[in-house]
């Protein structure tokens, strides 16, 4: 199994080219928060902001507006029970996250299967939180996008039935193929799936165990994958660098919140990117 | 009576195992926030979020989750007014805060006899501010959970009608034990009493004469309590660092705010817990 | 005329008692921000809050009340409308500040009248911008408490039809007199004429020439004037510290925002008060 | 063609009368943000704001208003929807910023038609984002006031019908001359095309390709313009110092959000006056 190391990283991370745009760094929709879970929603999109995506917009409860721009103005919002304005802003995306928040009833299901019937082969499709519990447990249409999938161990054993003592990679690897997708097994120490190789992160400590720290990963992977090289490269940084920034807040916080983490991104992926970076001044 | 100081809390100060996970550090519930005081219930679960909390949901007014969700992201909200989901919520919870600007009228009421009449044996009730009031004033039902009462000291004269110059240690632990609960009586130099032992603070000073700040305690004892080995360990300790971290505060400001004390738990707790807390890096 | 400098304000400042609680420390009730205008009454909310008034309350339009709580959990809402509602919390406050984004129209001289109507000799009534406006143009009842109006040139030269150049100390004695108020002159050099004396201010500067700097004077003179000794003492303080903050931030900002000044006032407060203080720890 | 550089802007940079006020520094109206994008037009008034604009007003969407004062109590809000507030505000400015977030449909088109018919020929109005969509597609009143438009070159392209290759500066400044505008022309490098010189701007980098920045930049330049001696000189420092900023955050940060370049403004403006800035204190 391959190791997730800051080197790895370093290596992965992109240079900014003087004449790029913002339309350079991926337009990303991120799906979820119903009435109840704003918050989900909130904290993934601003994620993915403080990533460097390009463009950012939240399909959402019309109820989450307010909440989300007085946080994060530089997101767009979109009704996510509007079915045809969701259509279309999906079809105009690099990257769609669904999920954070999204709630498990029929309006939930309605919402993740206009995506899923929606997104095309050139797109990339992560499905986390109450959408991988959809996915699971509702007849849903094969998504025609990439595939990312980000289960915690319990939704694993529901996805696959395997009991934790069953669970190697090996065994964790058969089923990913059959499941057609790349799959994030976020643990003490998260594993990631892709067809022909497993990873595994290096970083990570318990302080992380708090609300809302998947719906950080969820849109971290959002803003990164349409900025990188490969796919492989967007998710492994993410992986790394999410804990790796908690990791260093630990040191002097015995919880380290989701927003905590969400406000170092800019700082870290400058710092380890420092020697192949161009100073543009 | 025992003095709970630097020391009793820095022994208290629970060790994270590396395996566990956001459901390790309590599902806890707080209850509160009229049409006119949706502050009060953001303070307590703002104080609950960053005490720790594994995960943090909010009953309160529904005009209320705007702010909520635009302040803190990492709670869930739930209409308080929805009879049927607050049961469905109060029942999955380990930990339910009922009062902070809960208000004092028929509706407030509703609430409170709702989770009065919810809550199981094996969880824990702290009633604060209004619902303090309500508890005194009105018939409800006895509730089956551990009880924490947080009276200041007005409304302690109130419950035991006693005059100042009667609440003496001993009087106050007969009119303890005849509650059935376990008393957090706010003052200068706070109390707090258990069936068996009375234990006074060490910290705390006039800068803290703030509204909101009673919500921060109720909140950091919301938090507290799930992650610590007892209740009693979890208590002391939320008593103690919430006018401890005012304590350090006043050395450079002449008001204490409950919003400025709440950003400091993470790190205070930290710090706390140095020597026994393994270095995840 | 008197200087109200460093020293004055020294002298002024007042010792926390260990045994006091929020309410020596004064209820206070912001009225003000109509539907276009939430910003101003928030502003001079989080003023009050944050010079350390025991309970702030803020009667306001409905519509605000979501922007209040996201920045000022601290704060307490009435929706300024309901006149029975207005009344009762007027009636148990000791000071009231009105006007910041009051607006001008017949429903903000309903709620104006209300005001001067209801309050009772033993309260202080502070009257700035739209207030201010009103108080001039539209038939009022004499308000029983005592008044204090702010003023500022333009507004000080409709009161008293006075032009720039007869706007002598001595001549705008007179007509303070004739008010039967205290007047807080905003200019360049703030000028404070009480019955008998007049104080000039020594600090001030064109950074702070932007919107919302009225409204952080009209809170903080609301937020000290309850903790103080004496009224006179209060309201040179706040005009004093007002300026005093934004000098300071002027040294490294071009324009100093009131919520800029306003997060400063803690600080500023407990170190112009550092020699009479007391250490708590 | 001139470039700007750190000196040009020293040079321009005003010094604040001591005897000024509010209205020194301009009253700004902002018209944009509609139901989707309340974002855009926050994140511009924030720049206006944080520039030191004397007023700052908004006209968005009435459900924009919570996000907008949770964030900037500092502006007053508009309905932009209401035809007759919006002629009144409009009249009453000395400056006018439209297009941020304001949409392409219906009833977008004929508030920028509201707009263009009432402004008056002492008036500067900006027009971006969607503003410049509807400029270029839909038939539009000819504005009386000063325009400013601030295409990024896919709109300059669609403007003028000129390929990328042909886009030459002598070309260019036919068309700004046809246009009968000051045209700020976005990319890697700004151009500003005056009728008589074109300036070239010397700082910008990467780390700014993100969904908000031309916001900002339309607000700082809305800010900047009434505080100046002359539009070109308040023109040519808001688009330096708007990519200075984000250089020097680039050392530190892989991205530069808007919001966070909009922090360091007032900072920033400091610095670079401090030579001439009289001292205060």
């Amino acid at each position: 199994m391959n190791k997730i190391t800051k080197e790895t990283v370093k290596a992965f991370m992109p240079t900014r080219e003087r004449t790029s745009y913002k339309g350079s760094y991926g337009r990303v929709l991120l799906v979820g928060g119903n009435e109840n879970m704003a918050g989900a929603i909130i904290i993934a999109a601003s994620a993915a902001v403080y990533s460097g995506a390009g463009l950012v917009t939240v399909a959402t409860h019309p109820s989450n507006k307010a909440a989300l721009h007085a946080r994060l103005p530089e997101a767009m919002f979109v009704p996510m029970n509007n079915t045809q304005q969701l259509k279309n802003y999906v079809s105009s995306m690099d990257m769609i996250v669904i999920g954070p928040g999204l709630g498990r009833d029929d309006e939930s299901l309605t919402i993740l299967r206009t995506v899923y019937e929606t997104v095309k082969s050139h797109q990339i499709l992560l499905v986390d939180g109450d959408g991988i519990y959809l996915h699971m447990n509702e007849v849903v249409p094969k998504p025609k996008a990439t595939l990312i999938l980000t289960p915690h161990l319990g939704e694993w054993r529901t996805l696959t039935n395997l009991s934790p003592d069953e669970q190697f990679v090996e065994v964790n690897q058969e089923y990913v193929k059959d499941l057609k997708a790349i799959v994030i097994l976020k643990k003490a120490r998260t594993e990631v799936y892709f067809d022909d190789e497993v990873w595994e992160n290096t970083t990570g400590n318990p302080s992380m165990a708090t609300g809302g720290m998947g719906d950080a990963l969820a849109g971290m992977i959002g803003g990164f994958v349409p900025q990188f090289d490969t796919i492989k490269e967007g998710i492994l940084s993410a992986v790394y660098l999410h804990s790796y920034i908690a990791d260093q807040l630990s040191l002097t916080h015995y919880v380290t919140l989701p927003t905590a983490i969400i406000e170092q991104i800019p700082k870290v992926m400058k710092d380890i990117s420092k020697d192949k970076q161009k100073r543009w001044i």
